[in-house]
């Protein structure tokens, strides 16, 4: 019998109504806002202050990543289910996951085998609606910037050819990454050249998650950049006054989404954002509202520690003022075996013990990252049946020369079950270790000073060029005011380089900012190193053309 | 003091715990899919066939409009309180609004003054999310045909130039009307003329609305026409496996929404497709689970009942298997002023007996309609300020002439209790009246003799002209095998002809098909007798501008 589909275990799991899960975590069943009657919303009322303080914050981070993903999520819900087993009040918080990808390759996931969140069909469908909200928001301030455009009395000037907002969909769709709007005429708009990114890419997505409240939320959207009149000055959102129907747009996707783990353990999905022209993790709101419940909050951050962990640390712990307590990067023998030149699925997928060797040096970087940010990190190695005794006794070997504990995670195939030791030590590490994160660099510090401190410290690069269209863009940036804003790094996640082919642990190379774009709205800048997609598109066989749904409304194909 | 705004009136109204109202009808708390405390989705289980055929259905219909409309909402939303109010166990059933005219000149409303539907801010926004919904799955498809462009290995051979399937967006955003896609190099599609619609365009709009269940659902999304392949094939959404997915999209929207009005009556709101190239009424399933629920269920037709009712009756009552019991044809003075010749608003808002009686043609045309269907109207004058005593009086006798009661409507300041009159005689007429709808034309007549039918008896033109390019349509139509659908016209809503200029009751003319649609998976044909609006822009002023939230969430601009 073969191992079931992530679907199919989903779908045969007991589900408990939404309303234990609250009560568990002492939220009144009539404070909830039910989604059905296993999603619910949580009213920003259980925001405690005094509460965020006390709990603790166990960050999920990662190695560089194989194609495939090392499967933070899955460790991370494994981790929730297994610090409740060990008697622990613990609580997930993680990205809701996007539409598009769902009809393209992926089918849907909300982790995987024994280790996800359920409902996984309402999840990896509309869910609660948030990513529709965010789309409208995105596309009301889009379809006020042309109104403007069309406009005699009331135009801002606005030059067609230097607006930068972008409309979204959540659809892999690359029909829509290049078109061109507005023509047919004088009545429908003035023509210039548009595109559609996915919805995770909007700003509105990335505002979402770094606002405080509403009053916070509003000032980030005014803020977003447009574009430039044709006599040079800048233009945004609040010159249109686009920023106060944008959040009645988003007056319930403010607030977090209260799902279950497969044990019945809580867990709150809010907001998706991209991991690489933003930050990658979910909202500020909802990770604060995880502290303000329960004891332990476990909660991830895109890609790999380099990345995600890297971001989630300078950005969203500023804006939001939190530290984690614990630090988890999550490791496969796999991934160790590609970073050793193993670096066909083929080979990775095989014991290997001397790639495991030689890739070792990807984690061990890491590491040494992490004790940089004032962290001691623990390593979850994520369990694969293809992993030798040799191999994981190697790498647990590897860590303890270096002071650090390296544990199996067994979350796919075991659940909580098989993360008692690691949540024991996430206990431990959380209470004892003196994890206190302190910033590589102050946003005040000059932009060329945060992203080499970055590419040095993080990358482990001996310096960074720019662009000559990357310099110009920097004096912009300057004159616009923006260069004390947080650095969102835009490269590749394959390597600690910029450069995905530069696997283990590269030396010897700089890194290369090809050209900037800033977020002045969510605040911070985007040093663009490679090229980034904004829209993905459908493969030759795409996901959708098998999935069915019966007369009872039942589902297959998703996974 | 004024008269307080619809969002003040409903900001201020005690509203129930939507379980209140779900169990008055019935609905065991824990059968309903909630969507926050006053919203909530009615599972599909709760439709029984013996009950629908005993409740007794009531469809309000109108004149020909003014402009500003003539409150069918109102009226209905009113009678339904008023019907509570002496007694009787009733439940509107309406279209969902659609969010684009929200930020352009309407604000938002789904009803108005003290006959509303809340709650109205949710009501106006997302809801429970189906209008999202039936975007995606409209936009799935189109992205699986661009994708099949791009496909070398499972190409259908599809002529891009001949695609009629569009991609939609609810929001008014002009500058979407025209667009081209799929430029910017050979990874980003094949370019090609496209454009957005707004969604209650969406011809999957139109089949969720007419769809019985899941099974009917897929099969008429199968049915989608989208286009020829460069041998003159056609190509139909089945044939990129569509369906499927598409009907995964809407699985929750396929659910009736439950609400209540003001005075705490239940109402549902499900589907809103457009009223001139789409069917213009909520969907099937909604009525049914209405008359499911209740023993009278008010229910409203998109325009005037040239439009509305005969498209009700011919299309919806066709493949839903409906009878009205009850047939309302909502009048105001202010419209019968403007069809005696007051076109100007300033003319039209102020009492003028000469014009009534001049403009009373146009509603004695539909009354004769009426009856054409084997229906006996009542007629609701809904009041306004501006009525005079005689122009009502005027009314009531040359309705009285033709044995027709016609009894003034007073919701809009007066709720429910200004119904009660016409509560009872709705109730009376549906106990006595001997309605039995008797369709003009059969499906199986030729489509010029369905459209010529229409044409005659319902607008009292003297016959149908054809366009050349439709006359080249109409044998395209043969040639496919669907003119033995029935047909959904498309002409202004301001005039019984297909020239808004004629007011009243219009002799001696011709009306004119320009060119024909077709909605090969909704199931109908679509003659189209004028310029058709199907993606609306943002005025000088847009709404959205002056819409504000504040800390506590609270929303302030919508109306």
């Amino acid at each position: 019998m073969s191992f079931p589909t992530d679907l199919e275990i989903a779908q045969q799991a007991p589900i408990k109504h939404i309303r234990e899960i609250a009560e568990k975590i002492g939220i009144a069943r009539d404070d909830l806002e039910y989604y059905g009657k296993y999603k619910a919303k949580i009213p920003l009322s259980y925001l405690k202050e005094d509460k965020i303080k006390k709990a603790k914050l166990i960050l999920v981070t990662a190695i560089n990543p194989t194609p495939a993903g090392e499967g933070k999520t899955t460790v991370s819900v494994g981790l929730c289910d297994g610090l409740n087993k060990i008697g622990e009040n613990a609580l997930a918080v993680l990205r809701e996951p996007s539409l598009g990808p769902v009809f393209g390759i992926k089918g849907g996931a909300a982790g995987g085998g024994y280790a996800q969140v359920i409902p996984m069909v309402d999840i990896n469908l509309h869910f609660t609606g948030d990513f529709a909200a965010i789309e409208k928001a995105n596309n009301l301030l889009s379809a006020l910037i042309d109104n403007n455009l069309q406009s005699k009395s009331r135009s801002l000037g606005l030059d067609p050819r230097t607006i930068t907002w972008k409309r979204v969909m959540d659809m892999n769709d690359r029909a829509l990454r290049h078109i061109v709007v507005g023509i047919g005429g004088a009545q429908s708009g003035i023509p210039r050249e548009e595109g559609f990114n996915i919805t995770p890419a909007s700003e509105v997505m990335a505002i979402l998650c770094l606002s405080k409240d509403f009053k916070d939320l509003k000032e980030r959207l005014g803020n977003i950049f447009i574009g430039y009149t044709w006599s040079k000055k800048p233009v945004y959102a609040r010159d249109l006054n686009a920023q106060g129907a944008m959040a009645i747009l988003l007056r319930d996707a403010i607030k977090p989404n209260l799902v279950q783990t497969l044990e019945g353990n809580p867990a709150i999905l809010h907001g998706g954002p991209f991991a690489n022209i933003a930050q990658g993790t979910n909202t500020i709101i909802a990770t604060k509202m995880g502290l303000s419940l329960a004891d332990y909050v476990v909660t991830e951050a895109g890609f790999g520690a380099d990345l995600g962990a890297e971001k989630f640390l300078h950005i969203k712990c500023h804006y939001g003022d939190l530290k984690p307590d614990a630090y988890v990067i999550v490791a496969t023998v796999r991934a160790l075996r590609y970073h050793g030149g193993a670096v066909l699925k083929a080979q990775y997928d095989v014991a290997d013990l001397q790639s495991v060797q030689k890739g070792m040096a990807n984690l061990l970087k890491h590491i040494e990252n992490a004790r940089k940010l004032g962290l001691q990190p623990i390593v979850a190695i994520n369990h694969f049946a293809s992993d030798s005794q040799e191999e994981l006794q190697f790498i647990e070997e590897a860590c303890a020369a270096v002071g650090v504990r390296a544990l199996v995670a067994d979350e796919f195939t075991q659940g909580g079950e098989g993360m008692k030791d690691l949540a024991r030590e996430v206990v431990r590490c959380a209470k004892e270790c003196g994890n206190d994160f302190k910033p590589l660099y102050s946003v005040e510090d000059s932009l060329e000073h945060k992203i080499e401190t970055i590419a040095k410290e993080i990358y482990g690069a001996e310096g960074v060029n720019y662009s000559q269209k990357a310099k110009t863009q920097l004096k912009t940036i300057e004159e616009l005011g923006f260069d004390k804003l947080p650095v969102c790094m835009a490269k590749t996640q394959k390597s600690l380089s910029d450069d995905e082919k530069k696997i283990g642990r590269p030396e010897n190379f700089k890194v290369t900012v090809r050209e900037f774009e800033f977020a002045a709205g969510a605040g911070f800048i985007i040093p663009i190193l490679g090229d980034m997609m904004r829209m993905p598109g459908l493969p030759a066989i795409p996901a959708a053309e098998l999935m069915d749904i019966d007369d009872f409304g039942v589902i297959t194909g998703l996974s």
